[in-house]
């Protein structure tokens, strides 16, 4: 795959999916997920039976909403479904009734301070209806009755998660988990889709894989619980790393939640990514967190999952509004998220022990190191290459290296290569 | 008892024992414990005969002080140790001789700096005497001759204490020391005297003791390393946290003294209360103590002792001074250091280790806990309990979670209280 | 040996072996070690042969020096290596011909942003020639040819170093190391052989040295390779502490390059005698370094080997150029550099654990430790013997307990001296 072309498709594949009305439940994951399995065929596709108990929470019933509408007296359609699936309350019941413009508007939810946005609201787990509109539209509504429409069913059905299981040399795995249940919002969320998807036809085609791949895609929360309900005790052994992937679509900073340890190899590979990727990341903390991370690093659970994004959900303006479309998601903001999440793991894949093989200093000259690196920046290479080399002690790890003497990984990697093709450095890789 | 109060018991008491002529030794120092075991009738009153070795040091001889003054030729008193006890250097030999103004001079102490304020001065450990007085009177004595007049004796007697063991649920214990050697002075020191037995009312009052608590009143350095040459075995055996409580009286900021150790769980309450009670609290080192924690954490003595304090010691102008009286120390200053304590008491009571009973976040919809939180403040609160969950992992205490998530201990406590009613965390408390 | 005498000396040495022409191999390092055996006589010389494998290097052929300069056609010598031997590039072949100007100018090199420096150039491992020469020197050749005349050897002889064993109680080792390679330069590098030689005439002087002493006078790089090749298990079994001894002799600020594990005891007594010297030191980091160190430290090597400069190589003007020479070295800016490394060795002599005989705080004032101490300063010094005896719990060095209160070591020392002297401290000192 060439990764010139990649932001191309990630871009293409937000289009395509952007305008289908997803939830936690329903045809709107189905033909997410059936799409997606399309570009991973080895992808599998699971339900789960709604009522399924799943630790604290049950599974619950399937959503299916085929029309919603508010008509005026005129039959005049004031607010459709059909223009834009925010429009309607996630889960709302079916409803057809006439309700003055006063009874109407408890049900209504817009958004004064972004007049111009359809806010996201949902109910899945309290019985209810709604309507979203700009606020634009809703000072608009002239005085009078309306029909309220909603042709929806909420009934017991499945939930679907998919789920790609790409292997490697070892049992361990490294984990990534992204969500396919909002509806038409394209940072949070379709980014973390099609960014996921890119990685793992990235992953497929890497010819030495230390590390198994488990790449879930789910509905939130519920979703993350039903897996882990099913796969605890194995994930529990088997994963060394792991990220949520999430928000990971604009093109502004980029911005770094840690695990509830705080201190796990996911952590400080994404860290070392980030800090050599854009001086002004944002650093958040675990008390900031507000997505899957909250099932995967709870008390007893504890997987080591970090989540790298570019603008994090709850802090950018257009969240959770018709205004998260795909003017804000780019091709290169897609890029550069996919760019974050594709070095860490290949750190995590090539995060070696490397070990000197002469005692004091090598003599570099007698092997032409010197005029191999000769560029106008040689002194500064010369010099890092010695650095490198001073920490080749065995008991450091190339990412400890990196950190000690402020270098990115991917620069140095390149430099113990050519070390190790002289005879001068050892290390086992995978 | 109730604590509303406790703030006009205690400036009661203050007042009765502000007169009293206190040294470390002597007829003040037994007024003084007889009044407080009136409030306290299970304080034991204990005494060490003179010239009893203790470490290093030696339990000097009492003192006893009747009447002295400085008489100018026509018999006028210009100083009148019946006026103010300060007036008098503590242990001044008896004395009864006429002086020059000129050869009087040297044995006086005032402050040009502060010529309205008596200085507190004392020689315990070398024979002499000596009047204090304000500036301002010594720059009225006319020349001429004084008579002067100390009746006073030194000779062997006892050291005097008091010690109040209340039993808790198992032996180990928290220990509290504060010292009635001071004469009229307020902050430094009936501040800690008062403090301590409001104090000690109310955990004779608790029901559910986890701890024994050893509360003592003492002649400060002399005392402690009196109590230290008996109990030190024990001490150390059981102590498991304890306050030295001294100048806790005025309504200025608040400020810490680490033990020595400096990480002990004295120190973490002390700072956790401090830091949500005033958020200017002033942080000293162990290099700026001055009271007993030098005896109780000396090398090989090395108690968890820590001091919580309003204006400290040194550290205010009216310090060791007639200034330091009880317009200084208020009702409302000693309430403040009094629940200060107590809040410290009750942290290590209750710090227990909180363990939720289910994997995953819990759904805390279905249990009526988001309406019950749903006040003006409720998305905080709904958030603060989602931090206090995340952390309930059965390894961390519920200090530790406190200062994780930046919160009160007794505020996360009322929270855990719910939580464990609805079955969803468990602890052991006592 | 006295002290004050001491900045006399070094100087003088200085002076004495400035004119030699030093490099690697060859004369001028044996006259350069003679002249210092003739100081230290217990030093021994010792020689390694040509073409003897050292880990990854080679020991070199040895460059013979006799004669070298360019005339113009007039038979003027327009440079001399007579003059100043930095004007010829060290280890620069036999040449005997006449270029002109252009094709004489790629063997020539200058400062232009100093124009009144020669700079100092050397090619050890690759062959060719070159002059070095002022760039107002360059600036006024004239056209036309010029006769090239060096009379030189380069062939297979042997490196010669200085070896002094001083032994101490325990076969525990300091190791001081400096180097005897650099042509007329002062700073960089007279300031580390005579500094050091008047470190090992004070060792000498002392009568009970805990430790035994290793000092080496080496031609850099090469020289410690040698070394460590013949005595890596020795080195690595007995070494506890040891420095680099270069760029010591300015009168600038003072510098410190760390070790590469960075917290070698080395390091910290590097740290405590510097902080207490100079409150303006340099700390610069193991990327910063430079010298041989970088042999000392590498990685399987391992010695706890750190730095204390003044002006450290690199980063003063002067560095590599004729203006390094004994204007900026002064008699000062030695004795301040051989202050620092005489009180870190007395640190590691005498970095003993006190021990406070008495429980709780001893009373000062029944021994006259009080009034010992009565000076203007007398109630800070009362206050620092305090916090002393304080820490004194066995389990503290007293560099630790220095670092703690914030006081040199030397004075501590004294303190200490004083308590002992009184019963009241016990250690074990050497």
């Amino acid at each position: 795959m060439k990764t010139g072309k990649i932001s191309t498709k990630m871009y293409k594949w937000a289009e395509d999916l952007f305008p289908i009305c997803r939830s936690i439940t329903g045809d709107g994951v189905r033909s997410t997920l059936n799409y997606l399995k399309n570009i991973l065929p080895d992808m599998v596709l699971k339900e789960v039976p709604s009522g399924t108990k799943v630790f604290d929470w049950v599974v619950p019933d399937e959503w299916i909403i085929r029309q919603a509408y508010i008509e005026d007296a005129s039959g005049n359609r004031v607010i459709d479904f059909q223009n834009n699936n925010l429009h309607l309350v996630g889960y709302s019941e079916p409803v057809d009734l006439w309700l003055d413009l006063d009874e109407l508007d408890e049900f209504l939810h817009s958004l004064p301070e972004q007049p111009s946005a359809i806010p996201y609201v949902t109910s899945y787990y309290k019985r209810g209806w709604g309507f979203c509109l700009t606020h634009d539209q809703r000072s608009s509504l002239k005085k009078g009755v309306y029909h309220i429409y909603i042709d929806s069913e909420i009934k017991p059905g499945v939930l679907n998660y998919g789920e790609l299981i790409v292997p490697g040399k070892t049992d361990e795995e490294v984990f990534l988990s992204t969500y396919v249940c909002h509806p038409s919002m394209a940072n949070n969320e379709l980014s973390g889709p099609v960014v996921t998807t890119a990685l793992a036809l990235w992953i497929n085609s890497l010819e030495n894989r230390k590390y198994t791949y488990r790449i879930i895609f789910i509905p939130e929360t519920i979703g993350s619980i039903v897996y882990l309900n099913e796969h605890l005790e194995h994930l529990k052994k088997n994963v060394v790393a792991g990220f949520n992937v999430t928000c990971i679509g604009d093109d502004r900073c980029y911005s770094f939640l840690p695990s509830r340890n705080g201190n796990t190899l996911s952590d400080r590979v994404a860290l070392h990514v980030l800090k050599h990727t854009d001086l002004n990341f944002k650093i958040y903390t675990w008390l900031d967190r507000g997505s899957d991370e909250r099932q995967y690093c709870a008390p007893g659970v504890d997987l080591p999952v970090a989540t790298i994004m570019r603008s994090k959900y709850n802090e950018y303006p257009e969240y959770h509004t018709s205004l998260d479309d795909l003017s804000l998601v780019t091709p290169r903001g897609l890029e550069g998220g996919y760019q974050a999440l594709k070095k860490s793991i290949e750190i995590i894949e090539d995060n070696i022990y490397p070990k000197i093989n002469v005692l004091c200093e090598p003599q570099l000259g007698k092997r032409g190191l010197y005029p191999l690196l000769s560029t106008k920046h040689s002194d500064k290479q010369v010099r890092t290459m010695m650095n490198l080399i001073s920490y080749c002690d065995g008991s450091h790890s190339l990412l400890e290296i990196c950190e000690l003497i402020a270098e990115p990984f991917w620069e140095l990697m390149i430099m113990l290569e050519t070390l190790k093709k002289h005879g001068l450095v050892s290390y086992e890789k995978n």
